[in-house]
């Protein structure tokens, strides 16, 4: 009778407990790097997105006027929110502000395999700090995420970029700084586009030009060796000179934090948005095909022109997880979660009442247990415990009730064994250790 | 310069742990009574509430016509979307269906204590099972999930009532079928309403009879003993008969599961909605003060209104999360988490390739660890590593390099030892065990 919107998805329990194993990894390794949760309404001011992005974003926007005449959108992403908070409380936060967030964005697009209308993103900021060390721990965790997921580098590989590299190669080509955007553009469609159009771009931005700087651009985009960037770098003054030595600290911080062996310089990485200002980054999967998986850099202007003058260096990345949950689908690393209760009652009509009750005394011990809502007799519940999936189930006949004593039947096994009502829950707790119960399998 | 919507909330990482706080207690509690958890879109169409609660609904809504000319609203209550998933995958779901979900859900209100335009709802329903052991089993997971918060009856009660009950009473009364609606309505209103406005309503559905109704109603509203209600209901035949064993069998799975304590027989709850067909309740705080902690009840009939044609008993509750944070922070039950590392890195400029990866090893087996994202003295590390609130520092300095090994330092008690590096883990996760780590306080 109803339907979902094109483009929206429902989570019943199996595809929402995959989703939370996501979650939940996104949390575990936040928490190990210390950056903290944070969250924000998935409504806000539209202008606050035409601020950052012009006019034009409304178009992919879910936007409306809403009862008190105020135009408002559903978020399509989170860093303006961000700007708006830190920006509010900037001066009682303590520098370094590592923050993350897990929540559901929204765009209006046409959808298709990887990109829904809505969908979840992890995305992890860290604000107040300019030097490499912090794209360095950024970089670091967004690898520690993809590993914990158990992707490995023959999965998954991550393109490391510079704006800055790249402002420093137009410079040496002799493109006037006004015309730097409209090449930058030009460079992250290319990957995209039929050559003519990125040379009728490049034209229109410098004409008469166009392919000079195309086939120089080409040259660019295939550097993927660190000695030879860092020689061209070189080659580019004392500024050049600075920024290779950024390049080597950056890459000696990865092989400390372990993750040098998932990354590869790619300059043909340049991020669509414009406010990148220095390393950038996006990880795909190690075949190449696809979108791509997280992309994130730094935006030291970008606090500034949304907050209006709070000047603060910033940093970050997200990973949505369509492309995400698809890639570890792919390579059997999704879960399939158990789930079944630890416990099944069965019992007695006389026995319901001192049954419920042992159920209500493993449940506030933090065992998962099912028991028949209604009366029925012990052939019927022994199914009923079978189809729950239980491990175990919890037997009081008129018999145990009798001597205030409960059987704990192993329904894999056929095991079984009569314990003291009252000493239940601790025999429960020895299965638990033994690995019998709240164990998934 | 850019200001949160009026009626919604930031949630910078204090109040998000806070509010996650109680997002876990809910996670918890479900599983230990084998509820599974579902998500869904915040965005649904229009005509899914419309269709439960008419069209006046849509005043209360944030509404509007997308991009494709679809009506869609933002969910205000997710009923109407668990009667949709369920709907269409029911021939595949063993029943009883117990499902929860924790969410964003919105309204367009005037914002007040307690009610935002956007609110969060821990919503449980158990579906396929019309006996009063389902109506037992949601009540019982509520008051397990306040008694987990740490609220106790001198907290909180939950009233319950029973539309089938107030049925007979107006059948008693010769209140016609056809006006049962609109006096229930009237009856709902009544406690927040002047008494000559209930008078009014009541006497626009039953001319001429209005003031007799309403000292009815308000001898029925006092019932609040067991004895007196069972007694009332079997005097009206076979059918009061059937109901007083319902209570009667209500009221003792209710013992059996050790929440009795917290019911109390109230008939003044009818709740508003006028889908309820069993048994309805409401949490309050224990002085009566305030709005309503949760509420639910059983609505049998309203699967099938919104499929179409599948007939499914079902009941289910919901809890809000601003009424409840207010009653929690009230009583002092909001734990304050500490946001701390368990680790801050304080290491010499030479050591620093290595103190990094003494960091990766230790996030790897879980601990939170934080680092100097840029070269200091080991001076400024100290004064960093004690603003983080880290519990230990690492210090690696020239002389624990040589000698592969590196100390761990008790900042609040400044113990101190020194380990091999390549033990670092297992003193760690020996410090962990004793409490040292990891344990918030």
């Amino acid at each position: 009778m109803f339907e979902t919107l094109p483009g929206f998805r429902d989570f019943p329990p199996e595809a929402c407990s995959q989703r939370n194993h996501l979650f939940r990894v996104f949390r575990n390794v936040a928490r190990a790097f210390d950056f903290r949760e944070y969250d924000a309404p998935v409504l806000e001011p539209l202008d606050l997105y035409i601020e950052k992005s012009g006019p034009e974003i409304a178009s992919q926007l879910f936007h409306f006027q809403d009862k008190g005449q105020r135009e408002v959108a559903l978020r399509p992403e989170l860093t303006p929110t961000l700007a708006r908070m830190v920006a509010a409380r900037v001066n009682s936060l303590p520098k370094p502000i590592k923050w993350y967030n897990i929540g559901e964005h929204f765009r209006y697009e046409r959808p298709q395999k990887g990109r829904g209308r809505s969908f979840y993103q992890f995305n992890a900021d860290l604000l107040g700090e300019n030097s490499v060390g912090a794209d360095a721990e950024l970089i670091a965790l967004l690898c520690g995420i993809m590993q914990t997921l158990g992707l490995g580098e023959n999965h998954f590989a991550l393109r490391l970029s510079d704006r800055q590299t790249w402002l420093l190669f137009l410079d040496h080509l002799g493109i006037k700084p006004e015309n730097r955007p409209a090449i930058l553009d030009a460079i992250d469609k290319s990957e995209r586009r039929k050559p003519e159009q990125t040379l009728n771009a490049l034209e229109t931005a410098c004409p008469g030009h166009g392919e000079e700087i195309l086939s120089s651009i080409d040259e660019i985009k295939k550097i993927n060796n660190l000695d030879v960037l860092l020689e061209k770098l070189s080659s580019f003054g004392s500024e050049g000179q600075q920024r290779a030595k950024d390049w080597q600290e950056l890459l000696n911080l990865l092989d400390g934090h372990q993750v040098a062996h998932f990354i590869k310089i790619d300059l043909s990485i340049v991020r669509g948005l414009a406010y990148y200002t220095g390393f950038v980054y996006e990880a795909f999967e190690a075949s190449g095909e696809g979108r791509a998986l997280a992309g994130g850099g730094r935006y030291d202007d970008l606090i500034k022109k949304l907050s209006g003058n709070i000047d603060l260096p910033a940093a970050g990345f997200a990973i949505g997880d369509m492309t995400l949950s698809d890639c570890l689908q792919k390579n059997g690393l999704l879960p399939t979660y158990v789930m079944a209760p630890d416990l099944f009652l069965i019992c007695g009509s006389e026995q319901r009442m001192s049954g419920i009750s042992l159920v209500a005394h493993a449940r506030k011990a933090g065992f998962a247990v099912s028991h028949p809502l209604k009366e029925s007799g012990f052939g019927k519940q022994f199914k009923d415990a079978g189809k729950s999936g239980a491990r175990y189930a919890l037997i009081l006949g008129e018999e145990e009730e009798a001597e205030k004593k409960v059987k704990i039947k192993d329904l894999k096994s056929s095991g079984e064994m009569t314990v003291d009502q009252d000493k239940l829950i601790q025999e429960l707790e020895k299965l638990e250790e033994e690995g019998g119960i709240g164990a998934p399998s």
